[in-house]
């Protein structure tokens, strides 16, 4: 019996932090890998077919919607994007994790639909700290930041039905923080179905 | 809106390494307490009541039990011991957090009565490293030691229902794992209730 992979989802406001705290873990856990979702935006320069995205038709991407094929999909700026249901469940099943970064509404969406996961939502630890990062990052005009603070209350508001709550007051501290969720819930009995025979059968287990 | 104290209940096969690693804990966490069991069995010297137990008659015993007060209650070589539910339950809510050192049986039974708490399940890397470890204690006759391991198998095999599974192969990786699982466990929402409210009525939070 293989343990399964975890699937870990992460949202967080614009600002919060979260791309940071997931370079950071993925550097703790290099067993981890990212889902390919798909979209009908036309790829960049640069970007891989089957790494980056899967990128399809407006038709090809309703098609694979009529059949239930996505755990989650959103319409972004007239861009269809989707995570693929199946291919998720198969890389866990094969033991693969996952790291998984959408919006609160697809995590949502994910947790419905997949029934599994490990969800946490990182917080800026005030809207004032957060307004302050976005306005220090210097790449939103004041409209945007305005709008992007409205945002961040509604996903806030939102939040109840993550599993964990990151507080990202100060950076490190929320690194070992994140790093104690995922070491933690490696110890659930479901990532190792097969200690009891293994012990009682006079085996012997090293972690 | 305070936050509920944690509720950890850790149980290990006799040898495991558990008293050690709930030491280590209480250093990392000096806030966690430990909830005061009752028993008939005399008082020993410097046993102080109320600290180390509560000392009571078979027949106060008794009459607590008909009550319902215990969340679980054990005969142990004649003599009765007991954890009383209500008290667990108002150190919680009062915000205190507690360590629990149960048996397996007695972890179900507190689980089935309090329905809350964080329970770990130590396991020995293997039934012979068991044996040693016991072995070099020196404080166990051979037929004590072969009824000690009789029942770790038993426990192990009655261990599913716990949380975290975690097998204590290396005393200081055991220990950041154990750490870890509280520091993961201080990031539910219910350790944090008022967080929503806060952060979006524009208030700060530092962790």
């Amino acid at each position: 019996m293989n343990p399964e992979g975890m699937l870990l989802v992460i949202s967080a406001p614009s600002g919060a932090g979260k791309s940071t705290l997931i370079r950071m873990l993925c550097r703790d856990f290099p067993g981890f890998g990212f889902s390919v979702s798909y979209t009908t935006r036309p790829p960049r320069e640069k970007e891989v077919h089957g790494k980056d995205y899967f990128f399809v038709s407006r038709e090809q991407f309703q098609g694979l919607m009529e059949k239930n094929f996505f755990a989650e999909w959103a319409e972004v700026h007239g861009n269809f994007y989707g995570t693929p249901a199946q291919q998720i469940l198969d890389s866990i099943r094969e033991g693969r994790s996952l790291i998984m970064d959408v919006d609160v509404q697809g995590a949502r969406q994910i947790k419905n639909s997949l029934k599994r996961g490990v969800y946490i939502f990182v917080f800026p630890p005030s809207l004032e700290e957060l307004r302050q990062r976005l306005m220090q990052r210097g790449s939103d005009p004041a409209g945007v930041i305005k709008n992007r603070l409205q945002n961040a209350v509604l996903e806030i508001q939102k939040s109840d039905f993550f599993d964990y709550w990151l507080v990202n007051d100060e950076i490190n501290a929320s690194h070992a923080r994140l790093k104690a969720i995922v070491m933690a819930e490696m110890l659930r009995p479901s990532f190792n179905p097969d200690l009891i025979r293994k012990i009682t059968s006079g085996e012997r287990h090293d972690s």
